[in-house]
């Protein structure tokens, strides 16, 4: 199935169904990250006039306005005490362990606060596209078309979802729908790929 | 499938069958990239003494010497007109189509020459963690275990897979195996996640 999954370019505004949009978030949230922090947010954006409006202020590209769904992947930008502490408590109560248990762990974590802030939001970024690939892949095995979209400005969606006052940056988007055939460019594009033995070295 | 998949702590030295490997790679492969650039290279590490090396030089953790395959995700240092023209080549040979034709696809790519070194270090290391997602979902898919490893001595490994050479950096690892029940210490521990209502927020 990953073989018909293509960036589509062009699509018809028919709506998700809500249960393969849960089954998508659902793999999104399983998702592994670095230390299992999750310094992250996803935004599923639906509402036509928000849709419109970032659009209209980011990148213009249809797939956008054409979409069920957007998923905007924000990252964390900073990571405080009380994040830890939330973190801590969720693994002691999902574990059913003493949170005074995970000391060492925590100790760890906490070596993150070292980062500059510009290495942080690296290190924040990077993790969601993880949950990127994540979507990806639930959404073409629901046989749900896809666009990944990384060139957008960036300053003005912030601004457009108040980022910022949430302690986040936008980094990705997904758009979730159906491909147009009759006006998708791409829709019977061979893949271009890297082959075997061009992308992988054996050791 | 997903709930069941977590970073294996501890692996038995069982050698992954290489139809399972083969798939998993295929799925990286078929992983998106920003542009379609994949200006990353993988490599699939199964040598002991190869891996015994990796293992001391760079982060002891177990999984490296335990796993059948080791995946070490790099990226590219820069972007050369000579990768422009081989990509551009690779879609016209793929499609069929003329390479004069991609004249303006080339020139949006040409423009990612103007990021700093340091940027675009930035922008192909992210890409490696879509190709570290479809990794993580396909091994999960046929029961192959897996830990994504971010936290090791990457100048150290660069070293020992001489990248700096292949105008690559380490980016992230992941090793593929099977737990080992009796010492895998997270082998019955509850998944912990933000709640959907916690990670997710719907407009």
């Amino acid at each position: 199935m990953l073989e018909k999954r293509y960036a589509t370019k062009r699509m018809t505004g028919e709506v998700v169904p809500d249960k393969d949009i849960r089954s998508i978030l659902k793999s999104i949230q399983l998702a592994p990250t670095s230390l299992g922090m999750q310094a992250l947010q996803v935004f599923v954006i639906s509402d036509k006039e928000k849709l419109k409006e970032i659009s209209e202020k980011s990148c213009q590209q249809p797939q956008i306005v054409q979409c069920s769904h957007l998923l905007v992947f924000a990252a964390r930008n900073e990571m405080t005490d009380a994040d830890i502490s939330a973190y801590m408590n969720r693994i002691a109560t999902t574990r059913n362990i003493p949170v005074e248990s995970l000391g060492d762990f925590r100790a760890m974590i906490e070596s993150l606060k070292e980062y500059s802030s510009e290495d942080f939001r690296q290190w924040s970024s990077k993790q969601t596209y993880i949950l990127l690939g994540f979507g990806l892949v639930a959404a073409a095995s629901l046989q749900v078309d896809s666009t990944p979209m990384e060139g957008f400005d960036k300053e003005a969606l912030d601004a457009i979802l108040n980022l910022e006052a949430q302690g986040l940056h936008s980094v990705v988007m997904l758009a979730l729908g159906y491909r147009d055939e009759k006006t998708d460019y791409l829709v019977n594009a061979a893949k271009v790929r890297k082959s075997i033995d061009e992308m992988f070295t054996f050791i």
